[in-house]
């Protein structure tokens, strides 16, 4: 395994590849956005009359549970199982388990019935998926039992996915070995969506470096961590953070990035 | 009743309430953002399957009815009843009430079957639900045949809740009293959501302040006013405008808010 | 025939009429923004049972199929054919036709059933809407057989309508004649919904123009790509072009606006 956030974007900007995304209404435009910027094509689609064509022709899938409805999930399991099916990575963000029993219940359906690849929560809701004590409100997480690598080392042993658990400390761990991520900012948290953006590139990194999830996820945090360090230079609050970020990400350079990114293993 | 912009706005910051928005699909993003950007929780959550239980763990629950359809109608109607029976004010934005006779009977109907608590509006959505003389073209209030003043204290008490009339000047009445509101800026009428911002802050201090409702409603909108009034300076358009209006409500001094709020009785 | 995106800009201001829009969830913040920025209201709405009201008292109908579904689909049939019987423009933007069978069947059944005025596409789109050679991947159009003139030429006349084929030069023909707009810049690319924003701004000069859609296509096109150069000039990257083209939009000078305008006749 090699860990290069750089190397991985330079790779995501050659190759382009689509990126399936099935998220929430809050934040379409700006995962869209954000994808964009990174390097990738993101596609939106979410009709049981196409999401497994789509799903099919695209290098990763990303579900998002941020505001579900029936038919909603429904297009996510069909998608799921396309992707799986032909050995497309998927990234699910549960938004909000633990806040209501169906946000719990249709993360636990489609973490049933979808090889998901990545798991990427905050730790309330990744504590919620593994039956650890953990509360949240809404879709923040306000505190989870378990300490943040114990709880990503946990979730990957017990769904068998890499499991990547934001918060001030990022981590993301196979099962076996964990790695902290530091880049970020608090402005990040000022920002809705700024969690659905980690899932979305989370989901590009998968689509350029398919063979490593366990790298792809934690070079995408660190990456769009390094891209919230710049744009919070200068930034005058969460507005002028939230559009510097796009920025940041479209200038990212690929030959600095490895050294800024600060991931270390545990 | 005492009324201090600065104390609900200081409020609101520590207690960090959770606010459940059943909003249209044009203004999630800016409504969740300002939400966060003021001090509060935003969650957005409309499948009948968890309105209930999550407008039950919220502080304020906001109604819009912006781009609705059947499904989003009966999750207004269930989250409105939950928080109506559990005592959680219920703030109603009425969005196009007079421009199709859909939007005017299903404004009518949750005022019916939820016991809202502020109704906020423009001119012609009010005056079409009090059954005054108004033209409405599409979203946008274009007269009312009532003085602002005089419809806020008429639909208050015609239907019994805190009437918020938002215009070049905000009116806010219980039907007893008029509160007058002159903050504010002429590029608010340039971006696309910001009555529904407007709605959303107002459910914001309902949470800080729950117990005043006609001084929650016209804090909130005096606000809003001042961070207008601070997001317009400098700003070259609508577009620098909205995304500095989001700085600005982050930066909100409570401190020097009072003196800024220009809040008058009639 | 006249051309003069000043002229038709003049005009819009001046009516500021309503453009009822039925669009995907990923652009309605941004189109709404740019149809107001421009100068005309925007309406968004979706709901069988007011489509044909809204549609009906709308000047222009803007029906865009990025994310659609059936009931959206019906709700754009049910609209447009209000539109159609009264004599309202209607401009089809057929995202992602090609990229999957339900999207090209979507399209195809809108132009069946409904009077579409003008169908504003990127080359594979409409490639693949009048049976010629296309590759599209996602939403993004990578070829089509046919030379982008060609194409639109071909289109406006085998679909009867006109054709507005918008890629690094525009190509706008109504069977007959070809007008090629080379206003723009390349970080228009970069933004999501830029494509929707040129329909939307169509559909407004359509409602303004609505006697000669030939010349209101081609003077939307310039008119954006105009201010797409002012909001380029000074911006960072993808976040602040698009915060500026808003601020371009709403600041474009009809009186200066026809000497920048590069519209020329093929």
């Amino acid at each position: 395994m090699t860990l290069s956030a750089g190397a991985t974007l330079r790779e995501l900007r050659e190759r382009k590849p689509l990126v399936h995304q099935i998220t929430n209404y809050v934040v379409m435009n700006e995962t869209a956005n954000a994808t964009l910027a990174f390097g990738a094509l993101p596609v939106m689609a979410h009709a049981p009359q196409e999401v497994e064509e789509m799903a099919g022709i695209a290098s990763a899938l990303v579900l998002n549970i941020g505001t579900l409805s029936e038919h909603w999930v429904d297009a996510m399991l069909l998608a799921g199982a396309a992707a799986s099916g032909r050995g497309i990575p998927v990234v699910l963000d549960p938004v909000g388990a633990g806040a209501t029993a169906y946000r719990t219940r249709t993360a636990q359906r489609i973490l049933d019935v979808v090889g998901v690849t990545v798991l990427r929560g905050n730790a309330g809701e990744v504590a919620t998926l593994v039956g650890a004590e953990a509360e949240v409100r809404g879709v923040e997480s306000i505190g989870a039992g378990l300490g943040p690598a114990e709880l990503a080392q946990t979730a990957a042993r017990q769904l068998g996915l890499v499991a990547s658990v934001t918060g001030p400390v990022d981590m993301v761990s196979d099962g076996e070995r964990v790695f902290a991520v530091a880049n970020g900012h608090e402005l990040l948290a000022t920002v809705t969506g700024t969690g659905c953006i980690s899932t979305a590139l989370t989901g590009c990194f998968l689509a350029a470096k398919p063979d490593d999830p366990l790298a792809a996820a934690a070079e995408a945090l660190a990456a769009l961590g390094v891209a919230a360090e710049d744009a919070a230079a200068g930034a005058a609050g969460p507005g002028t953070f939230h559009v510097r970020l796009y920025d940041a990400l479209y200038a990212l350079d690929p030959d600095t990035l490895d050294g800024r990114a600060r991931i270390s293993e545990r």
